[in-house]
């Protein structure tokens, strides 16, 4: 590849668009004429003014978000958001949680500090290999939202269907698959994602919140940080945000625009992932570990029969050139990322590898 | 100046040394033979643990930080260890705040949210132009802690020697002096400071603290976000941090290790706030702000006789290629930052227009 630059399927951080990263190394050392990095402007300047308006621009037309939905910069990641969102959209403090994996567990279990938590729904029996009927459960009567993650970065699993709330506020965790498709977004109440997975650098969560569920009454005792409020009333600003990490993404938001929207995003992501599921599919020594029906586009776990062969596999792959493939240790095996960045030729590379691996093993 | 950049004189994000810009635009699309840029990089890869133990291990050498103070890197800035720290430190539920200024006033207001907080002493009745004796104050007694801002950015004040606490625990805001100078971390239990100011972009606090006051006991509420024993049992990993900013850090400290270390900054820094103050102080237009004794070597305010000359003073300032002159709204007039990475050149060229500005004015 130009730079000699690799194959990276790591699960977050990941890869960015190559354009993208080569507009930052141009505009380093003075962006566009102001005589400074995009790192040493005043975050109170016109010129970072524009960056900030511009990046929340760009979301609202790619996604589509309705005037009456705040977009939210918060520092902290996903893990501050397990906190944020109990400790801000709790009235009655009651709130519902489908855990379907690693990261959904986390958020109930931060959850249960701050109400009364119910776990709705779960797939720990199987692993969390797959995602539970969500069709008819027995919402809470004075539920506060109904939480879920949309897609497990771990486990590979996805919502193929919203659950049915029964009017509830429905709060979904998107990190690991945030703007790889076209989002509905008055399906929710709110809408997250750390941007470290699909569209820039580690240091930021994008928050998107119907205006109603900001809460201006909330706890006093809440540090100031941690209400949305604090946020939704300074444009962000409150205090110093992750300026960096705003500017790469709003530079995202272009690429995507540029490259025909979420729709194409959705096409191009959904082809990535049949070239490696059809070739897990036929396989006699690699199997996808999720069942078919709640395959994540984006997280793509498989194993062989054995754990020393998975090894074994992981370090052929980076001999050969390919980074992170090794499994989590919860799943263990192998696990292909495949971001928006991560090219066709990337995941055609991948299969004709693990292919040729196949092919010669024991040979 | 090269790359036509410019002096910057923002109280923060404020300017890089050139040197460290360069070497991330080299490394921007291939760090060192990793095939990847560094915000793309796992922050579970044995490359990005290199960057953060050696950025760790340069800071431990740069401020000779003993072995029983953990460094621990937090997102949030200034504005969460406002909370983290009477949320983690309390267990008398008591403590002691000194009020100099703006950044001290917002710590003390966020900290009455956790427990009895008294206000030792402040500056607020000549609107904190001086620090106040803190010699002989009447520390509580079982005061958990004494809380400080060392340096107030809005306010351009500086402790000439910090509080006698009478053994209690002192905690210091060092965000816009950090590195400025050499620091004895033993006079300390908890020194922190937001990077965006003298050492990196925005999105990072690294805070310096005595391994005794981390609690692992701590309100089980808090959030895991919060809890200092979060960062230190997982090596500020616990999830993803801000990596691109603990990188940028890295190299900042490697470049102050390169230049001679503290000492030799703190020289600099001298040299550079005496051709302004020298200047300030024989000048008839302009005149500073702050008490002669209590005078930041970084942030440097100064006025004029009116504001309508004050703004004239701003503009034409702007227009001569200088930016962020203008004081912060609460103190009004002009304020120059002149933080680690800021050439002497450049405040003897802001000096030049200043006098030049005075010579020429009404003629």
């Amino acid at each position: 590849m130009k730079y000699d630059r690799i194959y990276n399927f790591s699960a977050g951080p990941s890869m960015l668009p190559l354009p993208v990263l080569e507009e930052i190394r141009d505009e380093l050392l003075n962006y566009r004429g102001s005589g400074m990095c995009v790192m040493e402007m005043s975050h109170r300047s016109k010129v970072f003014q524009t960056i900030i308006d511009e990046a929340e621009a760009d979301l609202r037309a790619l996604m589509g978000i309705p005037e009456n939905y705040k977009v939210l910069f918060v520092q902290g990641g996903a893990t501050l958001q397990f906190a944020m969102i109990p400790m801000n959209l709790m009235k009655n403090g009651v709130a519902d949680y489908i855990v379907t994996g690693s990261w959904s567990e986390k958020a109930y279990k931060e959850a249960t500090k701050y109400g009364e938590i119910k776990l709705l729904a779960t797939s720990k029996d199987k692993s969390y290999s797959y995602i539970p009927d969500v069709s008819d459960l027995p919402i809470s009567e004075d539920a506060d939202y109904v939480y879920i993650c949309e897609n497990e970065t771990i486990h590979g699993t996805t919502y193929q269907e919203l659950p049915n709330t029964k009017g509830k506020v429905l709060v979904s965790d998107q990190s690991s698959m945030f703007l790889s498709k076209p989002c509905k977004v008055t399906d929710y109440g709110l809408i997250y994602g750390g941007v470290q997975k699909n569209v820039g650098p580690a240091g930021l969560a994008i928050v998107i919140i119907r205006e109603d569920l900001i809460n201006p009454d909330v706890d006093t005792r809440i540090p100031v940080y941690l209400r949305f409020d604090t946020y939704s009333e300074n444009g962000s600003m409150y205090n110093t945000p992750n300026c960096w990490a705003i500017y790469v993404c709003g530079k995202v938001f272009k690429y995507l625009q540029g490259i025909g929207g979420l729709e194409v995003m959705q096409k191009m992501n959904e082809e990535k992932a049949a070239v490696l599921y059809d070739f897990l599919d036929q396989s006699k020594m690699f199997k996808g570990t999720v069942e078919m029906k709640d395959r994540s586009v984006m997280n793509v776990p498989f194993v062989t029969e054995s754990k020393e062969l998975d090894a074994e596999v992981v370090a052929a792959s980076k001999a050969a050139g390919f980074d992170n493939l090794k499994g989590h240790k919860s799943v263990g095996g192998l696990r292909a990322s495949i971001y928006n960045a991560m090219p066709k030729e990337g995941v055609e590379a991948l299969v004709k590898f693990l292919r040729d691996f196949e092919d010669n093993y024991g040979k």
